[in-house]
């Protein structure tokens, strides 16, 4: 709606693109700023398709939802607000089947109430309560990515690299122990329990395999130069 | 890390205002940029805190958990590399009891192999493979919106307003019904039916308390108008 930064259109496009959405509609946006978006790095693939119109109510005719942007600010607004949680669950439904437009305002006077009379209901990012109004690209941005991210993500673990095996953690506890030994740093008296020692350290460094190879390497050439054969 | 572009830093300043961060550490800024940047709209409060350092050691010296941002070109990567959405929930659990940074590369050249040696493990935000970098302002933002997120609000309902009881709904299916007739829409011979589509029709709308004061009124004026008494 009536963007006039054309940094913020070619911002709004970027982030499209890395979310890989590609249908930007652009409503009265102000000539020079959208001849000047045009160039926008990483934008191109967007901005070439994206269509102009003159109303809101054009803009969105061919979809079945539409959903609107706004801070709480405004606190006269008529329409359901949902948390950016909560509704983009929702638009992922909905959208699913279904054409979704997701209306941002101009930077300066966000939507009027006549483009939000349009919208179905309305979308918050749940920013501070001192300093809500968000950067366009900014909010395209988090909105998108709301959009894209996967729930079950969350939950997955990383995918892990092979764990160290068992004999492979203690053949760095043998040249460990054995460095400890022979620079003073353990006595007979305490052999026993810097071994116990060592084995914990080494166990709480959940180290992988590729990482217990190197610790391998490493302490070998130590042992070497402190005159002990590998 | 060496951001070049002031509206890059006010952005990154702002996205962390709206976001409730306020530890901004800025590595080697180009002088030009970093002066400019101090007056960027709505990101005062943090710029005015911000910190700057010659190196990323320092800068990260008091933090005991430390997140890089990359994105998967880099195949040569030696880290665990976290989605958002997982990474995200790590860094909420774990930020909760220690200081944590989260390192974010100049927009050029990303992170050094030597800024990467210095974090725990990496940050991806999902963006397209085709087009995955992201700009420095919009990358923040995504990445402090999924650390407030609540994961619990996206279960949560939309707060509703009281929805329309049924003796509200009757008296609109009443006047419904008269002014069908009136109009000649229903004949005596279908008025059963039709009484019971305009009953599925007023549940089907959902309705709140207040939209049914609405609907009311406005059967009740075409009622009036139709010479029935309301």
């Amino acid at each position: 709606m009536a963007p006039r930064n054309p940094l913020n259109i070619g911002a709004a496009a970027r982030a499209m693109s890395n979310f890989g959405f590609f249908d930007l509609r652009l409503v009265r946006p102000y000539d020079v700023a959208w001849q000047e978006a045009r160039s926008a790095v990483g934008a191109v693939a967007v901005l070439e398709r994206a269509k102009v119109f003159d109303g809101l109510a054009d803009a969105v005719a061919d979809c079945a939802l539409v959903v609107g942007t706004a801070s709480l600010g405004r606190r006269e607004l008529r329409h359901p607000v949902r948390r950016l949680e909560a509704g983009g669950r929702l638009i992922r439904k909905f959208g699913a089947s279904e054409a979704t437009a997701l209306v941002f305002g101009s930077e300066k006077f966000g939507l009027s109430n006549d483009d939000l009379s349009l919208c179905h209901w309305l979308l918050r990012i749940p920013t501070r309560e001192a300093h809500e109004s968000m950067n366009l690209g900014q909010a395209v941005a988090v909105c998108l990515y709301e959009l894209v991210r996967d729930p079950r993500e969350a939950a997955r673990a990383v995918r892990e690299t092979r764990r160290a095996t068992a004999a492979e953690l203690s053949r760095i506890e043998e040249l460990f122990v054995g460095l400890l030994k022979d620079s003073g740093y353990s006595q007979p008296a305490t052999a026993g329990s810097t071994r116990l020692k060592v084995r914990r350290l080494l166990r709480r460094m959940d180290l992988g395999a590729a990482d217990a190879a190197v610790w391998t390497g490493m302490l070998r050439q130590l042992a070497w130069k402190l005159g002990r054969p590998a």
